[in-house]
């Protein structure tokens, strides 16, 4: 069985970037399947990136390589790499941020840097095009490798795990009787909230049913503050009702419950929204 | 042949949902296609979802399994199913109104409970999440039963088919001089309206060119009142021009040619917009 | 090796109009491959999709089918066709203005109307049906034609290529110091906007890293009047700064660095936006 070959970009399918990208892998290898995982990730940013690839990797089979573009500093410096993660996955990525989450969950076993004068697209008409690695570069790389054109080693040469581009990640803490972190990301289609604290720490001082303070501040002024319960599915709780619940990924988040928190409350994520969470009464 | 199977959920691509959903589906066998029907049902709207699986399953292969995953109630006590239809599809599915059009023009033959003891992805890292049943429920179950691992018996005990949630469909009415209904759903890209009045029953009172005297009432309000002309597409009528004509489902719909009347004129769908069509003249 | 089938329509993903269509493909031949190009051109325009088309189609192997369903004139005496290219890609679509750039570039060899007779979908609930050829007509014929059933005379008459519709194509063009074009389309996603300015005629006036007084004029009004750099990449100049580079056709663009120029300059395109490139200093 070769490898799957998995998509994630910020190129959307709004123009023909995706297309021209796909129609070189087939041309590689018309019998690689095109699998998308989002092409839908913020543009520029790689922290979105890294995060997304982060919350469906290890649900693939082992083996499998990831392909992301999110490429805001395509023609300069920036390594093209593609790495191997200690569990067995390979991720065909600009390095600039993308690994930051793999790396401190899965680990990196190696990174090599793609060597362009073997695994870039030549063609005539393209010559001059700095500004499309997707298609150029990372596509036809990651083609050539899925199809068993070149092996891992092949990529180019290999360099220092520690010189991978990472992103900070804070983690949420937790004490006696509270809970603090940040928001890290947001689920943009249901408006919920994902924190950076653990299911595991927030349940050394919680338990479901809590009713729970809320607090969320956001450049040192609070923007939400109410007592709301904490419940392991969203059916438990009123339509419109702001509850607290384990995410998919086993981290603690905010829902509007049938609802779109984000956009109904004015909340977004990042290091500045703060939130907080006391206990006050249990059921 | 193996039979297919397509998606249709409320998750969109804007961030990893789809991609954890069908890794856990490649990682049941890595030899099934992925098929979107869409991704991009309104949220939490089951009708929705009823709707637009009765508008495109009869064109697939007999056989085809369909997962749709509108689930606002994912981790009560709301049954998780697999439908099987009178004309010989699959449907794996929250029982929450998903199974609604189906029901009432295919039929469903039998209905079986997943029984999640054998049906649904055991991770460590997974244990306590009850709130993506997309990935690890319908989408392992109807890998498991798309590659022969189960056979629809395995999937779990039958229950009656009278016991399936169904919301409530409103048919529309002819008279001898008008035709009267509602909107039951929209076409949200082209902005078009679709009535539930059907074109077997319209062409008992209208014809092709004939003007008709259109009135959409909203909440009790006249909201449009025009003499408008039925034609069999949209070429035949000028540009922005307000339009009646059957569409692909044979009921009879309005559309704005070449605009969006949905947004143009500020019109909906639902039990709240009533339409009446009634003859004045014919060319 | 059979040929790959490439999708391209304005149907978005909004409703159960791509899941039809690709049910009657499956139905014809359960092994052909879904590909989406896109189905997010925006509606009823066929410049965009005839641009989009020629941005992707030689990226794919030689054979490779492309179906393109923009369709405003669905069921009026527009013709159904498909094109066979000079370069050896067919094209399945109306005969309204998508070939003009695909004509233009790599020439169109033959051209045949599609036979309704014979490569029309025939269903009895579907016989009524005037406004969806994507799914009864284009989709029907391009999966017989991919699959083998029906060879490419099969499809039905040729006839004469110079009858096939085309929109007006405008070429920019260079003078001994300055040149002048139109935007001819922009980047939707990064707001990006593309000149119809080819890189080997702007590199007869200008250089890498040269200052360009840039002028664009919109219904006779200047709407944006600066110095600005013309870059091989976007990493090499600032957050936030407007620059000229060469897309990934090798035409002029221009874009807001990381940033999204169409709409935080309230610019479009058309031949009503007239964009005139002045040479001030080189570095």
């Amino acid at each position: 069985m070769r490898p799957l070959l998995v998509f994630q970009t910020d190129f959307t399918y709004m123009e023909g970037a995706v297309a021209a990208m796909y129609g070189v892998v087939k041309s590689v290898d018309p019998t690689i399947e095109l699998i998308d995982a989002t092409h839908e990730i913020p543009q520029y940013d790689t922290w979105s990136a890294s995060f997304r690839l982060n919350q469906y990797m290890r649900f693939w089979p082992k083996g499998t390589i990831f392909v992301s573009v999110v490429d805001p500093g395509v023609g300069t410096k920036r390594r093209a790499c593609v790495a191997k993660t200690k569990d067995g996955y390979y991720i065909v990525t600009p390095d600039n941020g993308t690994l930051t989450h793999i790396k401190a969950t899965s680990g990196i076993a190696e990174v090599r840097e793609i060597d362009e004068s073997i695994n870039r697209l030549k063609r005539d008409d393209n010559k001059a095009v700095s500004i499309f690695h997707g298609r150029d570069l990372f596509g036809y790389c990651a083609a050539r490798l899925a199809s068993g054109i070149i092996s891992y080693e092949e990529v180019g040469e290999a360099y220092p795990v520690d010189e991978i581009v990472i992103h900070e990640i804070t983690k949420g803490e937790v004490f006696d009787t509270y809970a603090k972190g940040i928001f890290e990301i947001n689920d943009p289609n249901f408006g919920n909230l994902w924190t950076n604290i653990t299911l595991d720490d927030f349940n050394k001082v919680f338990k479901h049913g809590d009713k729970i303070h809320t607090i969320i501040e956001h450049e040192g002024k609070v923007v939400f503050d109410e007592v709301i319960p904490y419940y392991p599915s969203f059916g438990m709780a009123k339509d419109k009702s702001v509850m607290i619940y384990n995410n998919e990924l086993n981290n603690i988040a905010l829902a509007e419950v049938v609802g779109n928190l984000c956009k109904n409350y004015n909340l977004g994520y990042g290091s500045d929204y703060i939130v907080t969470f006391r206990k006050v009464e249990s059921e």
